[in-house]
Order: structure tokens, then C-alpha cells, then sequence
């Protein structure tokens, strides 16, 4: 990357920070017992049940978006419980590592990297796994595939089986349509560093009724990540431990610019700018690895044309035009790439990018019209 | 307070953030597995490892100190390992606490609160338990009591009875002496919002190749804070999971200021900064809470005189001279105050502390001579 450019961040986490949240994060140290960080808990808690869509209590974890899946695992479950993990890639897979560490019985429901859990797989095995689940996890969009699986159904099929359901909502929280409340979530995770547009430091956790009385019997230890002492000192607008401070000052006004914009308009931005940049992509000729019904509003996963390393790709766009994309992650590294739309990216940006990105195949041998791309998000965009 | 005041915040941690450090908390995000971030790791390992005095491999993990704390226990022992936990105050307790959590057969060794731990009774315990110890755990500074241990002498009865010694070092490190190798420490946790001079969220851990072996057999359930995971990921200059970056970049400026003035430089400061408070709060009449042999370098711990209420003389001293100062915790709570004087808090500020605290006092009723402390302190850093 050259020196004086300022570089396009496009990668899913940690996505860029907009001046007023990175101005918020300088701002002098509070006391975490006092009364201001009280006062900053309040607004921040209240903004996030709102980006949730819940009216269940939150907990704000210091710690990324790992952490906070630990704790939805670690606080409701036992050793030796049944867990249904539905796993579409590898944050979905993550559940389940995690819930066998604690010792769970765990069955993973796994599909083919870059399809949708199928609803009708789901239906079955919870039907006739023989086992009744106390837990089944899922994640709402799939980091590592980009694609959004369709929680919500999967959500009335948990509830009709009577399982606690834990969802990885860390990507997709803002960047997609989601309804804690509405859909019967009971433990949900979001993270500090997605579409909320902060530094990764902080997961969001949010728990339901049924959570809570699943919490009473849970026999996995926990201190740090004890969700109990947690809502505890939530009560009080405090946390149980020290606080990631600064974090906290950034997410106030973070959320000051998402609840200005408003939720449904800020997921809505993410479903314009995700349709124009797979606009885009197509008209370069280059194929998605996700299935494109089920594509993320968060990210696009995309396949190198033949004779082209992706990786490769990537370096000579973050040489020569300072714009640094994800490759693939597990199984996946280097055969994909990513190009995230998440969080605070403009539509000149992305067009940038598209250009770039023809530029860069046309650099490897691959045929391309560097402007096509453009020309076709900016007809979704305009449209 | 009032608006236009900068407050001056006095508490053991979060401590002020130099502007600097604050500005680089603000730069803009980078990928956690880009090149440019391995970068970044391997300068400030290679920078804590100086502040910790060790040879031994370091985890930074994104988590206040409290995690840190958990996963020296969760990572090193098991549960019904024999452990004794030599607690002088509320964080002594808190390992006592964590190690009870994961199921360890846990002596507490509990001294007076505002006393340094008896070497004598440490190695009676130790010679006549009748157990074998596999961990003892030791605060260095016990931050609630202001109270340092002398965690050398400590560190050679254990190694004598061929235990793990955890050490709880966060808010020590930095402030006083302390070698993690030359002194045997097998596991040291520091956090980022004490002398680091930084927001909370970073916890520092080092391991030595005794609780390496140790980790091979612990049996204890783990997954954000495996420690064998984040020094695999260590290896390759990264984390295991996202870390807080904004934390890294603040951090990777804050150990060029530390390691510019040197870390005995630092330590040598936190020493006379110490003793000015102590002689100005001695010039004011009022006593202390710690014994003042074991008086800690990072805060002073005070009785307020008869008939002032301490949390009022506090309140006081927030609103007219926008200061922030603690409280007592635990049993503590309204029976003491803490003035910080740890990472950067400077001469000048301190001598204005100690006056409005001699102003405070007077309008509480309490007669004394408003410039006796800041005459008393200055004698002190003018010698």
C-alpha cells in the first residue's frame, strides 16, 4: 500500500470506523463505578434492545465476538446436555468446538460450504434425532461462506421442539433483517466490530426468559463470562467487570448515528449496497461461491476466474490500489474472496473497489472491461 | 463537575489515557490478519516482555484483567488440584474465587486487610498443610488496600515447595519492582487501564515453560481464553480470535513513551510520586489505611477523620474540583479513599489534588492548613 493513501478497508471485521465514533473513542477515562458510565450504560443498552429488536436484557461482554459465543454456551448449558449445531461454515462449526470443550453431547447438522441450513434437514433431525435438545445453534450469517441462513424459520422449528435456541447474529446483526423477540431467540450474539462500525472489544449479548431459568441450572464454570453477575450489575448500569471504557464511549455514538439513520434503514442500506456490488461482480463475469439465494447483505464470497489465485488477487489490489479484501478461511483459504459491504462503506467506495478489482484481473490475465462493473451496481443503485 | 473542567481521574484504573496514546486509539482499523498486524503484535510483545522482565512467551488477550486472572487458573490446573490462594483484599479473594469456580480444592491464606502478607505464616502454611500445592496465587498490589506484597520472598517458598506461582500483577506492573523470571513467576497477568497508561480491555499474560507443562494436563474447560491457542496463533504474530485492534494500536504507542523513559525510570517515578502523596497526606493529619511498609507505589489508601464521611468528602470533591478519587470495596466500602497516583498523572496535579483535598476536608469541618500537603509533597520531589 502506498504511504499517503488512505486504505479501503473491506474485510468482515474489522470494518472501518466513521470519524465521530474514532473521535469518541479518544475521549478522557470515567470511573467505571460512577455515575457517567451509568448514565452511558443506560443509552447504550437501550440503543442496542433496539438493533436486536428485543425487550429481553443485554449484556455487554468485553471481549470479541468468540467470547460472547462461550458465554450464550457456557451459561445455559451442562455437561452432558444434547446440542444441535447447525453449521453452514466455519463460525458455525465454532459452536460446536466450543460446546464440546464444556462437554456437551453435540450433533453437528452440517451443509455443503456455501448453501443455507435446509429447513427440511433441520425439521428432521430434530424430529428423529431421538434425542431431546436442550440447545440448537445457528448462525445467522455465515462470515466465512457469505450466506444468511433463514433463522427465522429455523427458529419456529427449535420452539416447536422445545430447545433453548443460541444464535451467532455477530455478522449479520444490522446487516440483516433479525427479530430476537419476534422469532423466539433466546441467546443471541452481536460484536462491536461488524456493521456497528466500532473497533473489535465488545460482544452483545442478549437473553431471554427462558435463557435466564436455563442459566439457574447450567453446571459449567464460569467468572469472567458469568452472564448471572453480569445482569446483576446491569441492574445497576454497571458491569461486573472492568469495562472496556473507551468502547463504551465509541458504541454510544455509534449507536446515536444508527438510531438516526434507523435500524430498518440501516439493514436496508446493507441489502442496496450488497445487491449492486453482486451486480457488479457478475458483470465481470466471475462467479460467487455462496448460493446466491441465500447471499449475505453483509458480504459477497466470491470464485477467482480460472488461472487466477485469489490470493494473489488480494495482494496485488492492496499494493497497488490499497484496498485490502478477505480471502477464505478453513477449507476455504485460497480458493475464494471476499469482499465486504458492511458497516460504514459508501457506494463511491465500492465502485472504487469494482473498478480496482477489474483492474487488478485484467493485470492477471483475465479478460475484463474495467468500468462494467460499476456501470451495473450503479444501475441497482440508481434504480 | 463542572462542564468546562477537564476532570482529573485519581481512581486505580481506568487511569487517564495520554493524548498520544488517545490519538492512536482513533487510527484507522486494519486486519487482524494482515501482515501489518503481525507487525504490530511482534513490537509490542517484544515491548511487554521488557515491562514484565521475562524471556517467557506472552498472550495478549482482549479482556479486562479479571480474564486474565481466569485463564491463568482455567489453563494451568484442573479441578481438585490443590490450590492456595494468599489473599490480602478483594483481588486476593477474586483468584480464590475464580479457582473455586472451576472446581479446586482451595485453601485461602487471608491476611488483615491493609497488611502485606507474613512470609512466616506463608511458609508455615506451606510446610504444614500437608498438602501439595500444584498453584499458589499472589497479588502483587492489592489495589483495594493499597498494600504490595513482597511477592519476591513469596515467589521463593513456592518455588521451594515446587508450586505454579500465579501472580495477579495488573495494577503492581509497572509501579514497583517486579522480575518475572529472576523471581520464578510462573504465570503474571497485567491489564492495559493501570500503568499502561491505556482504556481497560487488554489483559497481558505470561507463561512460563513450567506452566506450559503445566497446560499440557489441565483438564479445565476453555476456548477464548485457551491460552495454548493464542500462543500457537502468538507464533504466527497474531491471536487466536479477533483482537481489540484499536487496543493494540494505543498500546503500541504507549510502550514507545514507557520504554523511552525506561521501565525503572517508570517505576522509579510511581516511587516518588508515592512518597510526595504519602507526606502530604501525613501533613494533613490523617492516617492511612495500609500499613506503611507495604504502602503501594500505584495508590494511597486513607482513613478520613473522625466525623467526615468518606464517600461525602469524595462526592465533595468531584463536584467543586472535578476530581475523581474511589471509595473503599468490599468491606471497605465507606471507610476509606484512594487517590491513584499510577501512569500518567503528574507532579503539578497531584500538588492541586492534595490542596482541594485540604479544602474539601476544611469545608467538611475537619481544621487543616490548606498548602501544608503540596508544601509537604514538594519537599519530598525537591529533594
Amino acid at each position: 500500500m502506498k504511504e499517503f493513501e488512505q486504505h479501503l478497508l473491506l474485510i468482515p471485521g474489522p470494518t472501518p470506523v466513521p470519524p465521530p465514533v474514532a473521535r469518541a473513542l479518544s475521549k478522557p477515562m470515567i470511573g467505571h463505578r460512577a455515575l457517567e458510565f451509568g448514565e452511558l450504560y443506560a443509552a447504550v443498552e437501550s440503543a442496542l434492545k433496539q438493533a436486536f429488536k428485543t425487550q429481553s436484557d443485554m449484556v455487554i461482554l468485553s471481549c470479541s465476538g468468540t467470547g460472547g459465543m462461550e458465554a450464550a454456551i457456557s451459561n445455559t448449558l451442562s455437561p452432558g446436555d444434547s446440542v444441535l449445531a447447525i453449521s453452514v461454515g466455519v463460525f458455525g462449526d465454532r459452536f460446536a468446538k466450543i460446546a464440546k470443550v464444556y462437554g456437551m453431547d453435540v450433533d453437528v447438522l452440517a451443509f455443503e460450504w456455501g448453501r443455507a441450513a435446509d429447513l427440511a434437514a433441520v425439521a428432521e433431525k430434530l424430529r428423529t434425532s431421538g434425542k431431546q435438545y436442550k440447545a440448537v445453534t445457528v448462525t445467522h450469517n455465515e462470515t466465512s461462506t457469505a450466506v444468511t441462513n433463514e433463522t427465522k424459520a429455523i427458529a419456529a422449528l427449535v420452539r416447536e421442539h422445545g430447545a433453548l435456541l443460541i444464535v451467532d447474529c455477530i455478522s449479520g446483526m444490522l446487516c440483516t433483517d433479525f427479530e430476537t423477540d419476534a422469532w423466539g431467540c433466546d441467546v443471541v450474539v452481536a460484536g462491536s466490530q461488524k456493521a456497528f462500525m466500532l473497533p473489535p472489544g465488545l460482544a452483545f449479548v442478549s437473553v431471554s426468559e427462558r435463557a435466564k431459568e436455563a442459566m439457574v441450572q447450567s453446571k459449567c464454570p464460569k467468572f469472567y463470562f458469568d452472564l448471572a453477575a453480569m445482569l446483576e450489575s446491569g441492574t445497576k448500569r454497571q458491569t461486573a467487570y472492568t469495562p472496556a471504557v473507551g468502547l463504551f464511549f465509541g458504541l454510544e455514538t455509534a449507536m446515536e448515528l444508527i438510531l438516526k439513520e434507523g435500524v430498518d434503514a440501516v439493514i436496508a442500506r446493507h441489502k442496496r449496497l450488497a445487491e449492486g456490488v453482486r451486480a457488479g461482480v457478475k458483470a465481470t463475469g466471475l462467479k460467487f461461491f455462496m448460493d446466491e439465494a441465500h447471499a449475505s447483505n453483509a458480504l459477497t464470497a466470491i470464485l477467482p476466474p480460472d488461472g487466477v489465485d485469489a490470493d494473489k488477487l488480494r495482494s496485488l489490489l492492496s499494493r497497488k490500489h490499497s484496498i485490502v479484501l478477505s480471502g477464505g478461511q478453513g477449507k476455504l483459504k485460497g480458493q475464494i474472496f471476499r469482499i465486504s459491504h458492511m458497516g460504514a462503506v459508501s457506494e463511491r467506495e465500492l465502485l472504487g473497489a469494482l473498478c480496482a478489482l477489474e483492474m487488478g484481473l485484467r493485470e492477471m490475465g483475465y479478460a475484463c472491461d474495467v468500468g462494467a462493473a460499476a456501470h451495473a451496481a450503479a444501475n441497482v443503485w440508481m434504480a
